[in-house]
């Protein structure tokens, strides 16, 4: 599971309820805008800023317009982009989506796989982060019925981090560096909060070949 | 600072506090064997094992043994050795030891010093491990006052898991990978809570040249 919350991931999903049809990582602008001839729209952010002169930045707010349904996206990002490629390279059976938006039904259908998970937090700029890890603590929380012992101590820390600030998660969020750089631009400050609610959205996107679509609703998704 | 609470950063404080003259960071068994040649003692531990043929491994109870007193130790582990050279590499103006057992005295010591500060945990393997986490988070709790805001969400987790843990501190690492590996060997057990007891020495271990010594007591640690 690739986990981008600020603000990929929580992007992708949104751009799905929305009902885009299909994303398209790329690495660079460049490769997003030759997209444009095979009737994409196309996305870019670097360093948390909308690229000028593309369609849409990575907002969650910019993906909730009803005109990009039934539409291919070609998205590019400071950090998303290169977790999804690393996962890739992990030769992974299955590389999920992941963000706060849609949590419960991620937990579902893993639960169900019954399969090694690895959850990759994009971070920033290969740091750690907080938001990312905190996810990741609140999916090891949610699935810790299921779980033998952890096992590891990032996923410890996770948890641990995410079960004493769960009730409160947005107050440190607020004081994370990617929260403070949205600050420090006088931009996106209102995207924190959007991509830190919980289970608004009841769906799981999923890399198929190289494109990142909805998995399907009929598939037991709440087994 | 350079920080490996299980085990190598806390025997060295104890190497001190019992008056070990000198201690020499080696990064192989090998060349540590070289240095018995001139009278040194030697200490190897290899995969939370003392290597076998040295004086010495990685346990702070053989590092109380009187017979160390006076002497020099050529000293190599796992993961502590390998953060003392990155820390080289990093070209700071000074390299401290850091432990719980003399967290005050270095938190009082930096404090006085007005400088900036790495805390630079030395984890398990390029991994991240918790008890090395929670020893930086203790130290940013201690100098909290000090410090203007925190801008580093690595810095900000570690004190969020400080005190989520605090007062049980010992609990959480024996959940940790380290710990349980020691249970796994049925083996140095008694060492996690050796090294989780805070502010048992006031002493302030530095790299001189490639030399580890005590901090003398006349600089001013009590500013």
């Amino acid at each position: 599971m690739v986990i981008d919350i600020l603000r990929a991931s929580s992007s992708i999903c949104v751009a799905f309820q929305t009902g885009a049809k299909k994303i398209l990582p790329v690495a660079t602008p460049e490769e997003a805008l030759l997209f444009r001839d095979f009737d994409f729209l196309t996305a870019a952010e670097r360093n948390a800023v909308k690229v000028e002169g593309f369609d849409l930045g990575n907002s969650p707010f910019e993906f909730e317009n009803p005109l990009i349904r039934d539409r291919s996206i070609a998205f590019t990002t400071t950090n998303g982009t290169k977790a999804i490629r690393l996962a890739k390279e992990m030769k992974a059976d299955k590389i999920l989506i992941g963000s706060f938006l849609n949590l419960t039904a991620l937990c579902k259908y893993l639960i169900a796989q019954h399969q090694s998970v690895v959850l990759l937090c994009a971070g920033w700029k290969d740091n750690f982060n907080m938001e990312d890890t905190l996810f990741a603590g609140a999916v090891i929380h949610q699935m810790r019925p299921e779980l033998e012992e952890i096992s590891c101590d990032s996923a410890l820390a996770a948890l641990t981090l995410y079960t004493s600030a769960q009730g409160n998660l947005l107050n440190l969020v607020n004081r994370s560096s990617h929260a403070r750089r949205f600050k420090t631009l006088h931009a996106h400050t209102d995207d924190v909060a959007y991509c830190m609610q919980t289970d608004t959205l009841d769906l799981v996107p999923v890399l198929e070949g190289e494109y990142i679509v909805p998995l399907p609703k009929e598939l037991p998704l709440h087994a």
